[in-house]
């Protein structure tokens, strides 16, 4: 079955499902559901609205729900737990991997985390709780306790038989961690090393250094940044004296890469990263009118800056015509430079050493832009108005704004990052408060100057 | 080492390499070059201003410079491997994976690729005419031909024996495919089944169908779904009548993940996906003016717009002050649905069951936002002008604008998708469009009608 057919295939899914939904026939939306992945279920359930997903979501066998709620984001996934009780969510996470039971637990309210932990046996609650103890967006939040040490001083036949005797490895075991007496991380045996090398070689003679473990406080971002710089499938975690405590393996850090990526677009938007689509109106209108009201700021501000010069407005009106001209091309060219230097950032691409030169090449970039813009728009301006003084102040104000959009687009994210903001959420209101002010100020201006 | 140890570490070499560049000590510079690894001599390229790159490129050793190229974005590397000769090209690719070489082999122009098909011998050169007779999209394209496969009948003490006679697997194996003696694919056998089952079973018996093979000819966006949806590390691809072809593994749809997740904030910037920060001015002037163009034409016809509107300009000059805080209330509200509306298609989130309930729900947030803010502002423009008709008139505009965004930041990428336009790249010049056109007409236009 092609992606495509299976897209349709869930599609027809979701198509049985709401009409099954409308009729109430819910024998047949259980058995639509019980024959989908985990993952499929989760899928639809985020593309439902609210109602109909507070209906479905009992229907899920209760086995199974865990699992859906580790692939569904965190906004839909809090409001579906709160109506569970303490037995639904043991019931529920009882399957999991560690790394995932924290996750769900995170998004509870502490007294229900705690009655949940209390609730289960104590070797899979110490091994929680150590989790726990790091914060979600570090290497021990994303990490999971359930991993294969060996020594190194045994044969690959001793190894061979121990996981022999182990059954089954936990999910996604590329490879096995080699420990002292002590817990302390010593080296990484890979299972393809177990198969391929000669029985009689000890675990210290196969074993790799290549992979350095990870510390237990790096944050997220840091973390997919070496899974992806080194090509990772998964690394061991340690503390700050070298124990082991668990690994990470890449398709949890796929989500932090993603995560990472989108952050910035939804930002720039005012908007959250976990935001749900089909979230209710009511929360939908407070997280936007706070940006709304951000940006009505900034508003006002160009207002009051065209304010200043409405007697030469009276007299050319020409001017209140084609002053957004100036302001929307500033603002255009300022968020390319933007979101290039986001983007950089983000990739961990500029430093000092390069700051300087890309600011120089932002400008460069800016003034031929503008010089290029002005022409053209001066051309037409005169075309229109038949006025060579209101062409030729409009190219001036043009490159005026593309050269302070340029530098506003270099210096604004750096200037943020270095104090501490996200460059990704305000970058963009500065920047188009900083180009409206000044392509207004400028066309306005030199108008008065020179025209009036 | 902690990350941001390594980070400062990173920089250090990249101010070292500063230095030694400015003086010419190029003994230093391959010294310091050749202690990183090659994904951090090519993060170091990309930091990299274009002059200083190519001052760097022939200092590293020519043996890791094509793994170092695999690292590199597809504009830098272009750019890069223009002055290499086919020995070079040669050289460099020989201990490259072959889905890497494809993607260098890629970027070079075809008589320069045939040269270097021709010079590599011939088993690899099939292999590698396999991979380039798919599209780099598709699965065909991102696919490694380096797989190693067993029959089904045989035990796991001889796949353990054929493995370790074949000495090394190829890089991150973590499963060996099963097919039958015409090479079709019959299931996949994890190395952690053949160290943890017990010898005398035969591969049937451990062998697992959960990964169902991927088809040569699928999206590569559509695999990255897949691998993140069912959490794959790896995962067998097939042509349509099920042979099978190669592997997909996970490091290699990390790629695909964080394109797709950035295709989108890049193109609603008019910004190319593989876009080089450092890229040369006259480069980058002649990508971004083409953007700045197409928005000009839209801010030409917001300000024909007001045209038709200067004797009421004229007469009261207020409403040139307060008109651009209409046009950039819509412009904000609509882009934040639009960037929701966007990632929920990226995601695949959207269908014919929910987008008129979406619809409903954005036009909604946009009533509730479009009433608050209309209140807010039409108080301030009363305390500023004193005027109850210009207060009540921009009130009503706002609610206006800020329906006609909603409206628009659902239909808009919804309509563009169905004609077969990328919506994240014009959807947002579209967006605003028609949020100033409303926003100065509803104005501009009520004002005309009222109060003059």
């Amino acid at each position: 079955m092609s992606e495509l057919e299976q897209h349709n295939a869930l599609n027809q899914s979701l198509n049985t499902l709401a009409e099954a939904l409308q009729s109430g026939r819910f024998i047949r939306m259980r058995r639509l559901l019980s024959s989908l992945h985990p993952a499929e279920t989760a899928h639809l359930l985020e593309s439902l609205p609210p109602a109909e997903r507070k209906v479905c979501w009992p229907i899920i066998n209760p086995e199974l729900r865990g699992e859906v709620l580790s692939y569904i984001g965190e906004d839909v996934r809090t409001s579906l737990m709160v109506d569970m009780d303490t037995a639904d969510l043991l019931n529920a996470t009882e399957d999991l991997d560690t790394d995932d039971v924290v996750d769900l637990l995170q998004d509870l309210p502490d007294h229900v985390m705690q009655e949940v932990l209390r609730a289960m046996d104590s070797q899979r609650r110490r091994r929680i709780e150590v989790i726990l103890g790091y914060e979600e967006d570090t290497a021990g939040g994303l990490m999971n306790t359930d991993v294969v040490t060996v020594r190194s001083d045994i044969t690959l036949e001793v190894v061979l038989r121990y996981l022999r005797m182990l059954g089954e490895l936990p999910e996604n075991t590329d490879s096995l961690y080699v420990v002292d007496h002590n817990d302390k991380y010593l080296g990484t045996l890979q299972l393809s090393q177990v198969v391929s090398r000669s029985r009689s070689m000890t675990v210290r003679e196969v074993m790799s250094h290549q992979i350095e473990p990870i510390p237990a406080n790096m944050s997220d971002e840091d973390v997919a940044h070496r899974f992806e710089k080194h090509d990772l499938i998964s690394a061991p975690v340690v503390d700050k004296d070298n124990h082991l405590l668990g690994r990470i393996t890449i398709d949890d850090v796929v989500d932090v890469i993603r995560d990472v990526a989108e952050h910035s677009m939804l930002s720039m938007a005012g908007l959250g990263e976990d935001e749900d689509t089909f979230a209710p109106v009511k929360r939908s209108v407070h997280r936007r009118s706070v940006w709304l009201g951000i940006n009505l700021l900034t508003a006002f501000l160009a207002s009051w800056v065209i304010g200043l010069f409405d007697t030469t407005i009276e007299k050319v009106v020409a001017l209140a015509v084609l002053m957004p001209i100036v302001a929307s091309m500033g603002g255009i060219a300022g968020s390319q430079t933007l979101t290039l230097v986001i983007r950089s950032m983000a990739l961990g691409q500029l430093n000092d050493n390069n700051k300087r030169w890309l600011l120089r090449k932002e400008i460069a970039v800016g003034a031929v832009n503008g010089i290029i813009w002005a022409i053209a728009i001066a051309f037409v301006t005169y075309l229109w108005f038949q006025e060579v003084g209101i062409a030729v102040l409009i190219g001036i104000a043009i490159i005026i704004n593309l050269l302070a959009a340029s530098l506003a687009g270099v210096t604004i994210p750096l200037a943020l990052k270095k104090v501490g903001i996200d460059p990704a959420l305000s970058g963009s209101v500065l920047l188009t408060t900083i180009t409206d002010v000044i392509g207004f100020m400028a066309f306005l201006g030199f108008a008065t100057l020179f025209i009036v």
